[in-house]
């Protein structure tokens, strides 16, 4: 239980967003807490100004600290000398940019949901922005802090499975499998809407999930993708399944699905990764076992904390090896990172080299790169488009 | 999640155990934080007073509130006007009896780890202070706070299964195939001496918990049971191994299985109920699953959060189906139930009738009875025993 | 593929049961001709003269080979220059001990389904008439056919497993929830009837396999067992479920559960056997994979015909890892190890080694033995009773 | 076990290939025996006389029908008046052609395994003769033999799972993770070999059998497709991995995946499909459950045998539910459906309904249209290419 006393102080929290009928606004609010680096002490909950308020109350947030707005909130905390060190951005996708903006040049730093924004021009102008501010930036892939998926990354880098060769990865939901959006469920509505979510609907709720874990754990990068993308419910504007095929820089190659309309799954994330020497397998629904075929010998089950797992692993568990944790302490392994990397920032000290991998502004540059291509491939009939340079950008 | 706002004010909680180098404390203090009921105020967190402060010091206890015994504790905060309104006790077991009377003493409502104390006499005596103090009492099986298995007690008591005929309840571990006591393992330590944990070893620690899973979701009384224990690693006073025929008033037969030295078993707490009409499984290693095997239909598989809960499951979970909730969220629904509890106690109103099942002094007695009855058992031979009246009671 | 051309010329194989309406019979006769050691010649198929002609014609033998009774096979058979090499008794247990006598008396090797009889004194007997007939008697114990369960034996008797502690085995049904006798399902009429069964029903059904398999792959002998056998369904007069507690010699401990009742269960015979050094699990309902916990280390999934298997395990396979062998192979698999030994017999060699392992009357003494110390302490309400010497023998 | 007795007399079999060495040649035969509608009794085992004169001794084959090719085979048996009723060709794929052609100009019934030819040309040539000879032409796409696809089928056929949307089938193996092909294994020499396999590797050995188990499960179309293929290991000249992007007729969306260089996947074939009211998902390697999905309901585990199946799945068992049925099984089934087909055709009446869906030389048209047009797409970079039309036919 090491996390609880990495810190000595808790980080000051605010948030913006995540007021009631929202969805990962109470998840990044248990993330915060569940290792206990950070209270929760200011927030632009809502758009309303006294549905803020009263979700303040709820939340043990001082009512003077409940704002009506994130300008307000960002002004008036960078005035108080117990002014938030962190704000946690859980708003629909359209508005990620602007308040990050805003946080950043009040020079607060900033954890941000994904996509990061909703225009790749709005991703390279933020990573700009958060290079001059010296502030930190953490961006909430929040698979990413599984225990196990870092052994797997870890053993990948350290060359256990060879050359890789096949990535297969896959995120497949059920619940838009009806117009669910046309009966009133606010989760549904903003994410088929293009207007709060963006022109990606299943592609950036959930594929950006799927392509950001399969460049976490293998390291490559993508040359060119061809990409199928359909809405499948009648009258849905934005995408609810995408089919991809991928080649990445070296040779590798992969398929990426991610669907909201596959009767049957919940929340299916799973990656498989083939390389040379081996195979791993890793599946959300059952995160406290990672399969481990090398090739040619009998496969192995790592469990979490369990025998012969890496450093990167170790660091991200809580509790002993067949009691199992889950998305929450996933989510809450990046908001101790994060908090580890705020302090060292703040200290002027290097930090744990175990939390340099997080995801921040650069992955949610990759993230909407992919999404523009993506839907540029779709867009031309599924033909592949490169990725690293295209019509939108000239890098 | 409405966990959040539940109660107004957060409980102030103190401490007894959960110093360096323990396991359970942690656990607790997550567990506290996670819905956000309690903030962590006081403590006497080793029996070394330096440590003790040292430990406050991590955990954000102000140093004045940091006690070097509880009993100073209790008399302190018992003072105080912003006093701990309940104390956690995760100490090794020999301890509990006596921290649980002086804070109940003292007033202030108790969360005690399992199992409660180290003989039924001292179990007996626990339930009459309780019942005297009119302060609350809480248990912690945490096995009981997962949703699914709400879920699988409100289909049994719902007469889903029929007439209840045969319950297989098993919790293999294998950390203690090794002797790994002797190598300075604190954790190991304390639980195979009979001086800490009673002389129960395995069947206190493990058999406990499924006995009381197997409880309280089938609501049997065992009527007899034979019990074969034993130590198979050398060296060793207490059991490693349990293995138990129950038979149930009403007709239901069983089996009990505990064991710390079956290699590969992490922690794996097993129920499978069969009624006349159907069966139930549950595994603590996939708890977002119960399987449902309505007799001569095809077997259904219930996920957290997913299609046709009941009430009892629905508000026990925290985020969507297929986002896997674990260990720690069961033992923070404990905590948030009892914290519901303690409000309506505090406030004089019923509570909330979900939250009326959390395992409480009556389990305690009832865990002691069957630990007794085991011993008894094992030590004639294996030779069937009455659960109900015994030579250590007279009920 | 190798097992078509382990034998020169096809056994001739008689059936004594197995006609229209049966269940294993027709197991047999797969299982006969899958390897291609057997051949189908005669039969006495049904206690019905004209049934028995009937059946013999779907089967394509002769029908001046279908005889009216056993008695009249056996005779005949035995006067052909071309008779039968072996006869496989396939009838309700009552049976099986004189037809195994008429046609071991006529010289003519048998294979028998289980249990062997209804009676250890029958059993005893039958196993010196063997003795003195010096002919093969096989027992089709079928899941010792699995290729896993014969890995699994092997890597036991190797030591890999340490010193063996304890032994988890159970056969789960559920087709007897309900009173399915009453409604003339001739497989569950014969069951549950102590004129054709014995007085073991689910014991003697399941309850020998499990006991057998747990002996098979462990090679341990039970020192005293404790059994608490019941019949839940109304008006049934044999047990349908069954729990036992084991010792065997040597120190090690063990459970069994074999059940009739138990929704969900279709035909779950799963084993796990613990030793000092590691774990093993296997289930039926799987067979093709083997869990291999060495103790302190990652688990490992050993396959059939997959990476790192032994001998015994690799001499029972027929196709490619990943493509299921199931029970009729299994079966199959006893069928040709039976037919090397009975060609082995016939020409005066030492047979394949692979194949001294595969049931005789041996083992059906010892499921004679084991049915009657059951019933011997369910009677007795569940007390401890020796296994080797008891009330019915005197060994 | 009603397939025994289904047809009066046992056709006669015989076979071109599958001697010493083959793998597919022994699993036919196995598949033949199984249900007993089929006698070996001529062959022309290998391409050496005294290998296939050798074989024939092994397979209980008369000296006399063993033949040096399988142009003698014809002619002689079509002589005979025991002549064989029909032949298996289980040589290399490049043989397939040219034997057909010369049974079928002989009058006698052909099984032939899959791919049907190397061309398309050769396909539809083949698919004209069979049409004129009037004699049957199975194709052994043998997974559609399991029970549970068929039930799958079935479901899909009747509405179940409402307006199909996405289909997702995979089929890894890892045996070719490594040059195989460069140690001596006659299994991956030939397969590897564009002489003897035709021109597509792992596409046509096992990417087939995903697209027709697709296929014969939706009964959808193909439109379009683009595929990426490539040889992973050095030196390979043939495809060791397939990604494909499929659209369907009708609007559905879907993926196929192959390989051979996926470490820990032995054989991994797995459908899942998805429509507007449901989802179903089958694996090989678990093959006797099928997890159906309504869509907002309890996911249902269909077992082989056990309750609620449709007819044609009914049709395809032999054992009670619990005890697995596999690879060999499923295979037999098509023979045994070959046989009811074969002897419906003898005697001039209708065949039994449920054996009219076994793939045939239609099948093998669209199998090799489908190699085809994977060829072009990815020689193409992995353009879309429409798929009834194209540079090498002109339907």
């Amino acid at each position: 239980m090491s996390h609880e006393d990495q810190t000595r102080r808790r980080l000051r929290l605010g948030m913006v967003g995540g007021g009631p009928g929202a969805f990962i606004g109470g998840v990044h609010r248990i993330a915060a807490r569940l290792d206990d680096h950070y209270e929760l002490v200011a927030g632009a909950f809502a758009s309303d100004p006294q549905r803020s308020q009263s979700a303040a109350a709820d939340l043990h947030v001082e009512p003077d600290r409940a704002y009506p707005d994130y300008r307000s909130m960002a002004a008036g905390e960078s005035r108080r000398v117990d002014g938030i060190d962190v704000v946690a951005i859980v708003t629909p996708n359209h508005l990620h940019f602007d308040i990050a903006k805003c946080f950043l040049e009040a020079g607060i730093h900033v954890i941000c949901d994904k996509p990061m924004t909703t225009t790749l021009e709005d991703a390279e102008a933020l990573a700009a922005l958060v290079e001059r501010s010296g502030r930190f930036f953490g961006l909430t892939h929040n698979y990413t802090g599984y225990s196990l998926v870092r052994q797997a990354r870890d053993m990948v880098m350290a060359g256990e499975l060879g050359d890789l060769r096949v990535v297969q990865v896959e995120y497949p939901q059920d619940w838009l499998a009806t117009p669910l959006e046309a009966s009133g469920v606010k989760q549904a509505e903003w994410r088929t809407d293009p207007q709060r979510s963006g022109p990606a609907g299943c592609l950036g709720d959930i594929g950006t999930h799927a392509y950001h874990l399969a460049r976490f754990v293998t390291g490559l990068e993508v040359e060119s993708l061809a990409a199928d993308m359909h809405a499948f419910v009648a009258g849905r504007v934005l995408d609810d399944n995408v089919h991809m095929m991928l080649r990445f820089k070296g040779g590798a190659r992969g398929m990426l699905w991610s669907s909201q309309v596959a009767p049957g799954n919940e929340n299916g994330l799973k990656l498989r990764v083939y390389g040379s020497r081996g195979g791993l397998e890793w599946l959300q629904s059952d995160p406290n076992r990672l399969f481990h075929s090398p090739q040619g010998q009998q496969p192995r089950v790592l469990t979490r904390n369990g025998p012969g797992l890496n450093d990167a692993a170790m660091a991200a568990v809580r509790i002993p090896p067949g009691h199992p944790e889950g998305y929450l302490e996933a989510f809450a392994q990046l908001y101790s990172d994060f908090a580890e990397r705020i302090c060292a920032l703040n200290e002027g000290r290097e930090a744990d080299p175990l939390t340099l991998s997080v995801p921040g502004v650069t992955d949610g540059v990759d993230g909407l790169r992919f999404i523009t291509r993506a839907l540029e491939s779709s867009t031309a009939g599924g033909a592949w488009v490169t990725f690293s340079a295209g019509c939108h950008d000239a890098e």
